[in-house]
């Protein structure tokens, strides 16, 4: 296999995803000597927290997704490649890409994680996850579809299972989704439609779990759960799925006729992990070191949602959210770019500050818990709109993004409510780098949280 | 096959196609006594003439599409269905779609123009046409892969074809992209890559007849060509393309190495058209009365791009722009609702405004025709700039629009920049009233100019 030349002089730093760890990790490089090598399997970072806002139509793609090549354009020891990864050789020190091969002095790897159906990858088909934007408006193209479909449907039980939504998993994804779903349905589409009252459209959150949003603190799970079962969503905690099928979900012994299921259960770390011969954690994340190496590879890190790590101070592992995988990018520049520059020498471990953690539930309706206070409601609403807009790249998509809410808030509107893509294209991709299948794969995950 | 119910009573209005035509026939029925059912394969209003800037990464899809249901939410008289045409039969008044027959009383066919690649239809593959925004985001991926794909290429011609980029035909739509795609490699991109330099690439505008944009003034044209080469751009009057194939385009006897080609030349009636029985013109459209009736059946109207008529004061064919299609859309729901309160009676000809023509060529250059008088250079652009604002549907799609278009115009930059779109998407679409395939189609195409 040809190799690929290095970016620059040594020593060469090869990073792999480019979401919130590996696109903080180049940032943090900027000044550092050394010649930086980031590959992406797509040409964007994707603002994963708003992109459940993509797939009920709030916001378009271009408002939640960067060009790589765009963030990094003036920072000058950094080349780009967009390119699947084929795999990786610890011992040689390279990776191998549809191209080629590059070597590296260090290797960084933040390619996230990918859904995880607890072995039942055939539920795929039927129940979509949300981590890219082709994932998206593929479920903006279903939920638009359902009332189409429902407008047309003359028996009522089918009609009803065109308008039942069932959301699986109560973390923030699920509970967000659950929200903008019901909004959809008493908000924004009733007047559109002659035949049938979307306001009697069911939405349905599922958790297997005793309360909602595991990872923040009870109050404000029981006040989400407040705020859902408000608005008409019905939650069911303690429920677990155990099958999906064309136009149903079991739920234990009980059959919900649903025809739309949006999967925000499991998530595993990408299937790069699987092929490195590394102990990983029972979600197929690696098991790092302290300094967020790869036991017996100085040289290799892992950082991310694709690292699993407890942290010291609260004996808690380190959740897989932005701020923690933008800290993990931050700390591995620092180790490197003091490498480089002082020669090596023993590494400070790596500290997570947590910021807290928030959820949006609805129109005036969030949770937040930052500094050890509980927040909810229009406050904690307004401060989880204003904590997002203000972590957007770039100027132009805060305003975009600001006006794009406020307008859906002042005329109760979805503005994005378009029913595209062709399922099979008329026009084919072109040969070329980038690999023309892809089925149940997560190479290069670029979203992390 | 099972009726679908009417929308109402009698007289039921039948329009097929949301389009310019459709949508304002549709409107112009607002406080008249009759039922409307309008059906579209989108479920959207295409914006057609902004379609190449989606194409270009200026603007999102959702900046110049609209929900037709949105559009007409507030019109009681109006049900609107999402459906593909199966077939029309003028005899028994009824129209054939997925879910079932539609009778009517009077049938608006507004199902626009489709790409024709004049009997060479392996052609399509490779060098897409621009109609619908499945089109526009195709265009656009191929379009920004091409410099990912240089940017990996080391062999220097394969490089070089990588970034060559060829548009056959010098209408509007050619032009408009071919200014577009230079705009892009020579302002927009430069800085984003260390390998390549896109200011080497070529754009290549190939166009049958003697002179740029055939519809409007000669001069204008001839200032178009002055703007694109001054622009960089490769104009090539009195071409014919007589072969496409990967990688390389044939003119003449001339093999042009080049990776992307669009296809901006052709245009014919949509297929419903040759399934009536009804004479057509040499472009496959229905050669309508005076009232923009079918001949034989005056309950039937042909309007937009699918009508074909010579318009009596100037002896010249009424064009294929979106001021046309409005205006038969108005005329025919005019037609139609006198007829329901005052009874049939002689019907007045249709006679068309014209309101003039203007395309834009790139920054700070157009050209215009209004009023029989012609512009070009800043002057033109500034009025191309202001008139399609104003024609957009909805204050926010307005602001946006303007201000995406003031962020790149100080900024240099495309913002939507993104390769989205999986060939082979790994969910499957629902079962459902949408077909799951389509070659070479264009049953109800809604972009009419």
């Amino acid at each position: 296999m040809s190799e690929i030349p290095p970016a620059g002089p040594p020593p060469r730093v090869l990073i792999v995803g480019g979401g919130f760890a590996g696109l903080n990790a180049a940032k943090g490089l900027a000044d550092a000597p050394v010649s930086v090598f980031l590959v992406d399997r797509h040409n964007y970072h994707l603002f994963q927290p708003l992109l459940y806002q993509v797939a009920t139509a709030v916001l378009s793609p271009a408002e939640i997704a960067t060009p790589i090549r765009h963030v990094l354009r003036d920072q000058q020891n950094v080349r780009i490649g967009l390119a699947e990864l084929n795999g990786i050789d610890l011992a040689r020190k390279t990776v191998s890409l549809p191209r080629g091969e590059i070597g590296y002095d260090y290797l960084i790897l933040a390619t996230g994680a990918t859904h995880s159906y607890f072995g039942q990858d055939q539920w795929e088909k039927l129940a979509p996850g949300l981590k890219t934007i082709d994932d998206a408006l593929e479920i903006r193209r279903r939920v638009l579809l359902a009332y189409e479909e429902a407008e047309w449907e003359e028996d009522v039980e089918s009609r009803q299972a065109k308008l039942t939504f069932v959301v699986i998993g109560g973390g923030p994804t699920g509970v967000e989704m659950a929200g903008a779903l019901k909004e959809i349905a008493a908000r924004s589409v009733p007047r559109d439609f002659r035949f049938i009252d979307t306001t009697t459209a069911r939405v349905i959150l599922i958790e297997a779990g005793r309360r909602l949003l595991g990872g923040m603190p009870e109050a404000l799970g029981r006040q989400a759960l407040r705020d859902l079962q408000d608005m008409g969503v019905q939650v069911r905690l303690g429920c677990r799925v155990t099958g999906i099928r064309p136009g149903e979900v079991l739920v234990a012994e009980e059959r919900l006729p649903a025809e739309n299921v949006i999967w925000a259960a499991g998530v595993r770390g990408s299937p790069v992990a699987r092929t490195l011969g590394v102990p990983l954690d029972d979600k197929g994340r690696v098991l790092v070191e302290a300094d967020l190496s790869v036991p017996g590879h100085p040289e290799v890190f892992v950082i991310g949602d694709l690292a699993s790590l407890i942290d010291p101070p609260s004996g808690q592992p380190i959740p897989g959210v932005a701020p923690a995988a933008i800290q993990m990018g931050q700390y591995v520049a620092r180790i490197i770019a003091g490498e480089a520059t002082a020669g090596k020498g023993p590494r400070p471990p790596f500290r997570y500050r947590d910021k807290g953690a928030m959820a949006t539930i609805g129109r005036n309706r969030a949770v937040a818990s930052v500094g050890g206070r509980n927040f909810s409601g229009a406050f904690a609403w307004l401060l989880w709109c204003a904590v997002h807009i203000w972590s957007l790249i770039g100027f132009r998509r805060r305003v975009f993004v600001m006006f794009s809410w406020l307008w859906s808030y002042l005329s109760f509107t979805k503005t994005a409510r378009l029913i595209t893509g062709n399922p099979q294209p008329r026009v084919k991709r072109p040969r070329g780098v980038i690999p023309t299948s892809r089925d149940n794969d997560a190479e290069q995950d670029d979203s992390p949280p």
